[in-house]
């Protein structure tokens, strides 16, 4: 079995509504020292085999064909564990 | 400016629709080797603050507070960078 995990973020310049919304409510908390604030997903992934290259290979074309969004969204696969 | 990064999960055991659905797609693309899908947030903060243990703090104030909801979700704090 391998574990993978796979961080999908907005491109730089894209707007972030939900990370907005969220500073808002921060600093209505009181935390006014934030100064920005920038969410995105984190998908982790078991998968069926214990090849890691394989996977992070197959993983790639899973990020490209489905989990994001190239148009608005960047995405890092951080780990591959067998 | 220390910059920070929030990861918040469902705990184990509470259901997961969004990751199921992604599970069945991929499932749908061919990609029969995924065993199991759950999604989260990850959540990237600037404070405006160069004390990252003060800013560790108020991180963990702003996670039990706003950020994660305790009763199906857990958090971590993965880096404060100054």
């Amino acid at each position: 079995m391998v574990k993978a995990r796979v961080v999908v973020t907005l491109k730089d310049g894209v707007l972030d509504p939900q990370g907005q919304a969220t500073q808002r409510a921060l600093h209505a908390l009181g935390y006014g020292e934030v100064a920005e604030v920038r969410i995105g997903k984190v998908i982790e992934l078991n998968l069926d085999t214990d090849d890691r290259q394989w996977a992070a290979a197959r993983l790639k074309e899973m990020c490209d064909r489905l989990l994001a969004n190239p148009v608005i969204e960047s995405y890092r696969i951080e780990r591959v564990e067998g």
